[in-house]
């Protein structure tokens, strides 16, 4: 099994090499990852440059591939140059510090990693610790294991990915795994203005977490009850729900 | 009614200048749009930097606010900061110069600034007129101005959004509209490796439109029937068909 790894943290975080490290113990390893840290960029990528792809070592040892880009950069420059005639049976995102849940999803470059697999018809899994000061990579990457050995990757859905979110514990603590959805947990922003030196003002953005969204099956509330969270995305962003509300418009009545 | 306009391809744009001119006859507008360009930047935010808002004049009349960030920034910074305290009764991003089709979404700034007024649960549009060297603003804006008089904003779900895309044609040479749904057009990716002056390797990447997903309600078939393709989109990842196919799953025996 031939697996691609990237991640948002950049190339030199914890996460990554410990994901390297305990995946390469069941299959060839690739690591393609951010030069450095590219948190929130979203599924943003570089057109008006070129890439660049690194080699990094770790001592006397070879790591993976630096990329001057997005994880979605780093998934396609992996999958279409660095191992171009290679099948990838799978893309793994992560280990980042830090959850992915909610409304995270649209920032998460994480998250986009996967979703670059997905889009590449890759079977792809985003992997998160939850906590940003102290998170669990071990335990997050004994969960990414099991997941590899009991999932059949060949059902994966085309376009279709999973968004993995483990509690920062230990294994032995973790209760199960839940399959969940994406919540509504979301940010309320707001924003701190300051003056420079010269009496302009300038914004930091801050926000506070919104959690009105509980059910077994959201996506935070495995999470805060020790549970592994497991959510099946899609690359396809279509409200069928909204579309039913305006098929009857007029507007559209030649449709 | 106050509408809050933004767009990716920077303030300094045509397409912008266009939409604005003419939206502020129906309605109180307000610019905030990056400084530059910002396409394919995704949902980025900008998190570890402090975010400026500039005045823009074009000539001696006040144009909006120019922001170093990309434009899912200047959505939350003009709904929460520069109009705070205000209602914003509407989300504008665009007009785009070029489409937002099929898996173009994934990277568009355009349907970025759309969605982030989604998640704020302001009613949302993002348009875009489908060519990038011939696009054509002003049937655009006038597609906008019908939309904005003939959809009830009232109706709009919370966290939904419309993604709508303009064939660069006169208004005239328009059809009408099809509610359409993101189809899967999509780039099939390849790189250009070429060698800097010292002999080392960079990449281009380059990519060929895949259109294999025909039907009336593509969203790229809308478009080069010349009608006007109106898809509504959501925030939400989910995935309720992996999601069905996952359950039987021992793993999740617990749930």
């Amino acid at each position: 099994m031939r697996i691609l790894i990237t991640n948002d943290d950049g190339i030199m975080s914890e996460g990554i090499a410990t994901l390297a490290r305990e995946i390469s113990k069941i299959a060839e390893v690739h690591v393609v990852a951010p030069d450095v840290e590219r948190s929130a960029t979203g599924h943003a990528i570089t057109i008006r440059n070129p890439l660049w792809a690194k080699e990094v070592k770790f001592g006397n040892e070879f790591f993976g591939y630096a990329v001057n880009g997005t994880p979605a950069d780093c998934v396609k420059l992996g999958v279409q140059a660095i191992l171009k005639d290679k099948k990838v049976d799978l893309v793994l995102s992560g280990i980042n510090k830090g959850a992915n849940l909610g409304t995270d999803l649209m920032y998460s470059g994480t998250v986009s990693g996967a979703l670059e697999g997905a889009l590449m018809e890759v079977p792809s899994i985003a992997i998160s610790s939850c906590s940003n000061s102290n998170p669990n990579f071990s335990s997050a990457a004994k969960v990414v294991i099991e997941l590899i050995e009991k999932l059949d990757l060949n059902e994966f859905p085309k376009f279709s990915a999973l968004n993995v979110n483990v509690p920062a514990v230990t294994y032995d603590e973790l209760k199960g795994y839940k399959l969940t959805r994406q919540s509504k947990r979301r940010f309320q922003d707001f924003f701190e203005a300051r003056k420079d030196p010269f009496g302009n003002t300038y914004y930091w953005m801050l926000g506070e977490i919104i959690e009105d969204d509980p059910g077994e099956d959201a996506d935070y509330y495995a999470v805060r009850s020790n549970y592994v969270s497991v959510t099946p995305i899609t690359i396809f962003y279509n409200d069928l729900k909204f579309m039913e509300k305006l098929k009857n418009l007029f507007l559209f009545n030649d449709n």
